[in-house]
C-alpha cells in the first residue's frame, strides 16, 4: 500500500502537533510506552526471533556505491553477531544521496515531519528487535536497553523533528509585501520563501547509545531537507543499519528516493569518519564520542555545521540534605546503571572536609562516603539485581579504567566481578568510588578529567563556597553534561544556580526519589547546555536544527 | 525620569507586537519613517548642529579601563572629523562588562527587549544627527545614509531583538512536570528555565555601512543577555560610538549596568579585533568585512560563536525581458547607487553572446551592453543627480579597483568624474561596465573574484543554461549576497530557481521597477541566505539568534 499524504495525514499529524505541544510547554508527554508489556503478547518472542535471524548475515541495503562489505561486531555479552554491512565508495554513494533532494525539499515541512514520524513509527514497532541490538551492541542490560534505545530515542528523534518542523514553518511560504509611495501607487512585491537543506548529513555514532545520541541528529538533519549518512560506531552499527533500513523503506513507499538515508559501515583502523567528514558534500555533522575527535570535526570540517557531544567532567555539590537516606539512595542508582557508562553519570562528588548538615544529624566528609559505598553496595548486593542494573563493560578501555581507578587514590568502595548467568563472557563491574583531597594539586588530574566508566571521586573540599569555586572551574574547562546538588540552605541553592547560570550548565537539585541526575525526557528536559566544553549542542532547542537548513528567498514583482 | 517597567511597556510592547506579526508575516511593515520631513520642522538644522558640535570633541563614553584616545576619521567627502574615542585595556573593560549580566539576565527577555527598543527609539529621535555621522564616515550621498544608515538600521535592528524576543520565548520560563507510575504516585519535578547569554558579544564593525550592518548583531546579543563590546572600523566610529552613548544612558536610566555596551576604538594598524576576538571573555562575534578576516575568525576565535558576512560575487542572469527599458534602467540604477559599494551591489551581468528576447526586439550581446551603459549614463548625467546617487567612493582602495578595471577587458562606458560643489575633496566617480568572454579562461580571475567599488562586467556566456552553470559555480565557490534575473520564461525562471534553492542564494525575479536587487526590505526580505560562502549568517532568522544564549534548566522534585 502506498503511503499517501492522506494517509500518513491521518496517522501522524495529532502526533506531531502533540510534540509540538509538549515542547511548548515542557510537560510530560511521550507516545512511546515503556514497558515491554504494551507491545503485545508475541512481541517479546518476534524481537528476539528477528534478532537471532539477523546474526551471521549480510545486511544488504541495495545501496549505490557499495564497494564491499564490513562488520564483526562482538556483543559486550560475549556473543559474536557476525554481520556484514555495506562499506561505501563516496564518490559514487553521495551524489547519489544528493540526487533526491529537489523533490525531498518541495515535499515541504509537513511532508517531510510526517515522513519520519512514519519511519519512527515503524522503528517503534520493533522496539523489542531494537532492544537486543541495542543490548548486544551497547552492553546495557536489556530493560535499559529496551528503554533507552527504543522509547526515549524515538521520544528524541520525534522532538527533533518538531522542533524542525516548528523552525522550518515560521517563514510562511509565501507573502505579497505592499510599501506605501505616498500619492504614486505602491512598490509590491509577491514572495515565496523556501526551507532549503544544507546538503548531506553526517551522522557519527557513538557505542554506548547509538539510537538515544543518533536520532536526534539523523532526524533534525532529515526533516530539514537533507540526505542523511550514518556512520555507526564499529561496535555499534546493527541498531543504526535497522534505523536505515526502515527509514529507506518508508522513504520509497512515500514516494521519494530511499538514497536519502543511507549506511557507511567502516572497516577495522580506516578511520572513515575522518575522511567522510571533510567531503565537500557533507554539510552537516552530528557526532558522539571523545573531546580529541569532536575537537578535530570542529576545526577540520570547517565546509559542515558540526554538532557534537564530547567528554565532560560531571559533578555532584553535597552542601546538605532534609533527606539523607534518599539522597544515597538516588546517587547510588546513578552511579550504578549502565555501570557509569552514560555520558551524564556522575563522577565527582564534592563533600565539605567538615562534614554536612543531615535529617540524621551532622555527618562527617568519611561518614557520607562511607554510607553511599554501603548505598551502593546494598544496591547490588544481589547478583541478578546488579546485573539488570550494571549491565556490561562496554570495552576493554572501561576495563582498564576501572582497573586503574584503585591507584589514584584511597578505595572507598572497590569494585567487584559479578557474574552474568546467561553471559558468561560478559565483563560486569559494580562501581569504585575513590577518595581524593580537592586541597592536593596532585590530585587535580585525577579528578579535573573525565574518567569514563564506573567510577566517580568523592572529592574532599574545605567548604560548599570551596566547591562552587570547584564546580565553577570544572564546568568552564572540563566541561559538564550534567550538575547535581544537595542543600537545605536556600542561599546555598541560589549561589550553586548562579554558578550554572553563568557557567551555562543543566542543574538537579536535591533529587531524593525516582528520579536521576543522569536521565532527562525528551520533550521536557534538556540534554547539555551546548554553553560549555562538553557539548557545543542541546538536545533539543531550535538552535540545534535551524542551521540545518536555511530559508531560500525569490521575489517577483507584483 | 526613570524608566520604568511599565512605562517601557507602555511605550514599546505594541511595537514589539507588530515586528513580531511583520516576521510571520513578512508584509511591510517599519515603524521608522524614511522621509527626513518626518521628523519635525527643527530636526534637519538640529541634527547638522548636532553633528558639527560633535567635531573635535573627545567622545567620552565614561567607560572603565579606558587607556587612552583614538581616532582620526577623516569624511570620503574631504573633512576631517577630529573625534578621539575612548581606547580599551581589555584586562580592565572586560570584566567590567560582565558585572552587569546577572540583572541583565534576570531582566528577562520582555524587559531586555523592551530596553533595546527604547534605544533604538533615542537613535530614531536622533536620525538627521545619524545621517551626518553616516554619510562622513561611509561616503554614502546624505539621503542614503539618512534612510540606510537610519530607518533601514533601526529596522534592521528591531527585527533582531524581535527575533531574540521569539526565540527565548518559546521555552517557558517554569514547567510543572509529572510522569504516571501505574498504581504507584506519578514522578514530579518543578522546573525553571532561562534564557542566559553566553558572555561578551564582539561587534566588528564595517565602513560603508556601520549602523546597517552593525545593529543587527549588536541587538540581537543585547537582547539575549550578553553584553556588548563595539569595536568600529577605524574610519566608520562616529555612528557606533553615537550608538554605544544612546544605549550607555538607556541602560542606565532603567536601573542596568551601562557598561554593558562599550566601544572599543583602535589605533592605526593596532589590528585590535584580532586581539579582542580570541580573548576567553568573548563568545560571540559578529564581523562584516574582507574573506581573509572574516576566515581567519572563524578559524582562530574558536571560543566564540562568529557569524560573518564577507566578499561575494553577485550575479545578474539576463536571459530574457518584456519590458527592457524596464530592466536597463532598473539595473543602471543598482549599479550606480553608492558607487556600486553596497555588498549587494550586482558585479557579474550573465549575458547571452547571441543576444536576448525583447519586448522591443532581439538584442544582441553588444546591444545589451551599449543599452545599459546608455541607461547609467542618462542616469547620471546631471551631476547634481549623480552625486545625490554615487555618493563619494569610500576609499582610495576603491578608486584603485576603479582604475584598474578598464585594464580588464573592454570598456562599455567609461567611468567618469564628478565634481561635488559642496565637498570639492570627494572622489566621486560614475561606475565602469567592463566586457569580459565568459568562454575565455584568462577571464576568469576577473570575474571569479569580487572587485568592490563601482565595477560591473557584462560577461558574455555560451547560453542560458552556460550563464546558469556559471552561476551555480559563482555561489558554491565565491557566494553571493544576491541574485538577479530576468526571463519570460517559466521553464528557464525554474531553472535559475533551482540553482538558487540547490546553492542557497537569494533571488530577485524580473525588476523593472522601484525595487533594486540590493535593497531589502527589513522584517520581509532576508539579506543573505548564511547558505553560500558570502555570509555564514542571514539577516535576520532564528539561526541568527538561537545560539547566542543557551536555556538553563534547573529541576527540583516536588
Amino acid at each position: 500500500m502506498q503511503l499517501t499524504e492522506t494517509r500518513l495525514t491521518e496517522s501522524h499529524r495529532p502526533t506531531l502537533d502533540q510534540a509540538l505541544e509538549a515542547i511548548r510547554t515542557r510537560a510530560y508527554w511521550s507516545p512511546h510506552p515503556e514497558h515491554p508489556k504494551a507491545y503485545g503478547e508475541s512481541a517479546p518472542a518476534d524481537g528476539l526471533a528477528a534478532f537471532e535471524a539477523l546474526r551471521g548475515t549480510r545486511f544488504d541495503l541495495k545501496q549505490p556505491g557499495t564497494d564491499g562489505w564490513a562488520g564483526g561486531e562482538v556483543s559486550p555479552y560475549g556473543i559474536e553477531l557476525g554481520v556484514e554491512y555495506p562499506h561505501p565508495d563516496p564518490d559514487v554513494l553521495l551524489p547519489a544521496m544528493r540526487a533526491g533532494m529537489p523533490a525531498w525539499r518541495e515535499a515541504g515541512p509537513e511532508l517531510r515531519a510526517l515522513v519520519c514520524l512514519e519511519i519512527l513509527a515503524r522503528i517503534s514497532a520493533r522496539t523489542h528487535e531494537f532492544a537486543h541490538a541495542v543490548m548486544h551492541t551497547s552492553g546495557q542490560a536489556f530493560m535499559m536497553a529496551f528503554q533507552a534505545g527504543g522509547p526515549h530515542a524515538q521520544d528524541r528523534g520525534l522532538e527533533a523533528v518538531a522542533y524542525a518542523y516548528a523552525e522550518q514553518t515560521r517563514t510562511p511560504e509565501a507573502a505579497a509585501w505592499s510599501k506605501p509611495q505616498g500619492k504614486r501607487d505602491p512598490l509590491a512585491l509577491r514572495k515565496t520563501f523556501t526551507a532549503a537543506g544544507r546538503g548531506v548529513a553526517l551522522v557519527i555514532g557513538c557505542n554506548t547509545f547509538p539510537t538515544w545520541n543518533g536520532y536526534p541528529g539523523l532526524f533534525a538533519s532529515l526533516a530539514t531537507g537533507n540526505p542523511v549518512l550514518v556512520k555507526p560506531h564499529p561496535r555499534a552499527v546493527l541498531p543504526l543499519a535497522l534505523t536505515v533500513r526502515a527509514a529507506r523503506e518508508v522513504l520509497a513507499e512515500a514516494g521519494f528516493d530511499p538514497n536519502l538515508i543511507a549506511l557507511a559501515a567502516e572497516r577495522p583502523g580506516e578511520g572513515l569518519a575522518k575522511t567522510l567528514a571533510v567531503r565537500p558534500e557533507i554539510r552537516i555533522i552530528d557526532y558522539t564520542g571523545s573531546t580529541a575527535f569532536g575537537d578535530w570535526l570542529e576545526a577540520n570540517a570547517r565546509q559542515a555545521q558540526v554538532y557534537t557531544e564530547k567528554a565532560g567532567v560531571n559533578t555532584v555539590v553535597i552542601d546538605s540534605t532534609d533527606d539523607y537516606k534518599g539522597m544515597l539512595s538516588n546517587l547510588a542508582f546513578s552511579l550504578s546503571l549502565y555501570s557509569g557508562q552514560m555520558c551524564t553519570t556522575p563522577q565527582n562528588l564534592l563533600i565539605p572536609r567538615e562534614g554536612i548538615a543531615t535529617d540524621t544529624g551532622r555527618k562527617s566528609y568519611d561518614e557520607v562516603v562511607g554510607d553511599l559505598a554501603a548505598s551502593v553496595g546494598g544496591l547490588l548486593g544481589d547478583d541478578a539485581r546488579a546485573n539488570a542494573l550494571l549491565g556490561a563493560l562496554v570495552n576493554p578501555e572501561v576495563k582498564s579504567r576501572l582497573e586503574g581507578a584503585a591507584e589514584l587514590g584511597e578505595v572507598a568502595l572497590p569494585s567487584r566481578k559479578i557474574v552474568n548467568p546467561d553471559f558468561p563472557d560478559a565483563v560486569v563491574r559494580t562501581p569504585v568510588i575513590v577518595k581524593l583531597d580537592g586541597g592536593k594539586p596532585d590530585a587535580e588530574p585525577a579528578y579535573l578529567s573525565e574518567c569514563f566508566g564506573p567510577v566517580s571521586f568523592a572529592v574532599a573540599v574545605d567548604s560548599t563556597a570551596d566547591a562552587l569555586a570547584l564546580l565553577r572551574r570544572t564546568i568552564r574547562d572540563q566541561g559538564v553534561m550534567t550538575v547535581g546538588a544537595y542543600t537545605t540552605s536556600g542561599e546555598t541553592e541560589r549561589a550553586i544556580e548562579e554558578v550554572c547560570l553563568e557557567e551555562s550548565a543543566q542543574l538537579s537539585l536535591n533529587l531524593t526519589g525516582g528520579v536521576y541526575v543522569n536521565q532527562t525526557a525528551a520533550f521536557s528536559d534538556f540534554h547539555g547546555s551546548g554553553g560549555n566544553p562538553a557539548a557545543n549542542a542541546a538536545l533539543c532547542d531550535s538552535a540545534f536544527v535551524s542551521s540545518r537548513f536555511r530559508v531560500v528567498e525569490v521575489r517577483r514583482q507584483a
